[in-house]
């Protein structure tokens, strides 16, 4: 039997089918099983050796499998999924509410530590590795803050926006961060910078037939929270053009911090990602850190974890002395 | 009295002038003292309630101080200083001898283990947060590998062979980053890079009068290990443009891994930094982890640690709750 880490995915989608992806790049971690809410032989896994099983047999994968990838939604899933699996499992997860993260944490805590499991919550890029960088930078640059940029990218929830107005058929958003207020930040300038200034909106839509585009515009435009605090683009496309040049996921970002120490020295550090495949790097994230959850519950470390708890070793399949010598 | 963590620096040289002026832009840690080999009298350090004292009154000090930064070089203090300190103090060093490192934590690991401290080796930018943007990209990205840049930087150890070559008066090295490989390795081509690939070097140099200046030229060009094997270029100054031009001591440089998901994504991880001043930010990241010294030595997380030790939080000043609410 191979030493290899053993791993479940919990739900399918976007995430899940990543994590699968990651997991067969690594030579550490092996996947045992993927449990949906669907039928089970209705998803596609396509990996000898890999089970697809309905989520309520869950628990008798208890000794099969050392950690859970939680791969669900966190508008819904994740708050009702991530407790169940943290008595029963080592799990990580995606959770990506940053204003209920607090409240989040402290339920899942509760259930990790009863049951004596690890839960590493809010895994990915931000939550995440943007989230470490911001720390860092703020920790060793005491001086002014930093500053998080997204996109150039599109956004799943600005989309869904677009699509539920009136009138359009399907759409695209997308996020993209003001080249000028980077330069600003980068320049050391702390600015003072409102969401607006830091990014702008562009909209590609799919009008049903004989829709009023004027109006669909104006109401994307002006649809509080989502667009009217914004400068927003919109524009009117195919079916085709849609389907051609709006079928990836691409996202990104920036943590920019400029900070000065002693009384003229200015010290700027800068941390970006350029994805192609937004949930493809978000699950490739999440497996990484799978290494994690396993080795702190080794430790009896139990209870939810942030990324902020985590030492880089214990992300990486080397040995401590490996890191040493070829890394550091 | 406060509950500041009390520090102590060993070494009074750019990186311990560094390192006081990073405390003090701090709020939770104090500086006690600065200890040097010289006249204690003879140092400057301008600061109430700092005192100087000579190196080999630090024992004195052991209950007075929770963290000594070492500030000494690497080539020939942090090899004799490090296992002496660490067998009285908790410590932080910046140790940059990349091949000894494996040996130098071997040594220090067994003095802050038989005497239960912490030592934080090899901590800075490169070794350090470099070091843990290479770990983090190549276990997250298995495919593919991290490259490291440095510069556009004055390099110390480049500038000193300059100034040993006969006729040249004084002199600084500028280490310069190859754009064009850069752009190949955000591309995603993967390339196979030598050391000349990546870094172009420049000279400048204030010449003795009446040397022979094509002489000089030659000589740093085919200088062997140092030149020989880059392209490099040698410019001629006066006295005031080396004092006017190249009194800074500017450094960074860039970590970039594109790797691949799935079978199409392109994914690309970047860490940079642009520093005014390398020892001071240095010193800033000392700082910044001597916090984390403290923390493992509450936690009798006794021995040598390295940054891939250190989880994130360690290194803040503000509690696990704050980072999970304002930062997450
Ligand atoms: N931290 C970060 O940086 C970051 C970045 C990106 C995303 N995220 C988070 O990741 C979460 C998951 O994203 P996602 O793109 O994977 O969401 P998704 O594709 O909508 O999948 C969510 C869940 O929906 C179900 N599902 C998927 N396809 C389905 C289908 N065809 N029919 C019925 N049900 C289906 C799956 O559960 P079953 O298999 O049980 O049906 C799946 O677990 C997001 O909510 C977001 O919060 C975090
Ligand atoms: N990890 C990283 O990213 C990183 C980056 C930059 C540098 N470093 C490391 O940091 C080390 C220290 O750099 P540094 O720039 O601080 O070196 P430095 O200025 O040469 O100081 C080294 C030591 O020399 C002594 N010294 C300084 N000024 C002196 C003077 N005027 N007369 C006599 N002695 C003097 C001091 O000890 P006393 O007070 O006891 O005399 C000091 O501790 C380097 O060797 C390098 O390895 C690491």
């Amino acid at each position: 039997m191979s030493s290899n880490i053993k791993l479940g995915i919990v739900g399918f989608g976007n995430l899940g089918k990543g994590a699968a992806k990651a997991i067969k790049a690594t030579s550490d971690l092996d996947l045992v099983a993927v449990f949906t809410r669907r039928e089970p032989e209705s998803l596609n896994i396509n990996e000898p050796g890999v089970q697809a099983v309905h989520i309520d047999h869950a628990e008798d994968y208890q000794s099969a499998i050392d950690v859970m990838l939680l791969c669900g939604g966190s508008a819904t899933d994740l708050p009702e999924q991530t407790p169940h699996f943290a008595s029963m499992f080592n799990t990580v997860n995606s959770y990506d509410t940053h204003a209920k993260i607090p409240e989040f944490y402290q339920t899942v805590n509760d259930a990790a530590a009863n049951h004596q499991t690890t839960a590493i919550i809010s895994v990915g890029w931000d939550p995440g590795l943007f989230s470490i960088n911001r720390v860092m930078a703020d920790a060793i640059l005491p001086e002014g803050k930093s500053y998080s940029f997204w996109g150039e990218g599109l956004s799943q929830g600005h989309s869904d926006a677009v699509r539920r107005v009136n009138g359009v058929k399907n759409g695209v958003q997308y996020t993209i961060p003001s080249e000028e207020a980077i330069e600003q930040v980068r320049s050391g300038a702390n600015p003072e910078l409102s969401k607006s200034d830091k990014h702008r909106r562009v909209c590609y839509v799919v009008a049903e037939e004989n829709a009023d585009k004027a109006a669909i515009e104006q109401e994307i435009k002006t649809m509080p929270n989502y667009f009217a605090d914004y400068h927003t683009d919109v524009h009117f496309i195919s079916d085709e053009e849609l389907e051609r040049d709006h079928a990836k996921a691409p996202h990104g970002g920036f943590i920019i911090k400029s900070g000065q120490t002693g009384s003229t020295n200015q010290q700027l550090y800068e941390f970006s990602l350029a994805l192609d495949s937004n949930p493809e790097f978000t699950a490739s994230v999440l497996v990484a850190y799978a290494r994690a959850a396993f080795r702190l519950s080794q430790e009896k470390q139990f209870g939810a974890k942030t990324v902020y708890d985590v030492a880089p070793s214990y992300i990486s399949p080397l040995s401590g002395e490996a890191l040493r010598r070829d890394y550091l």
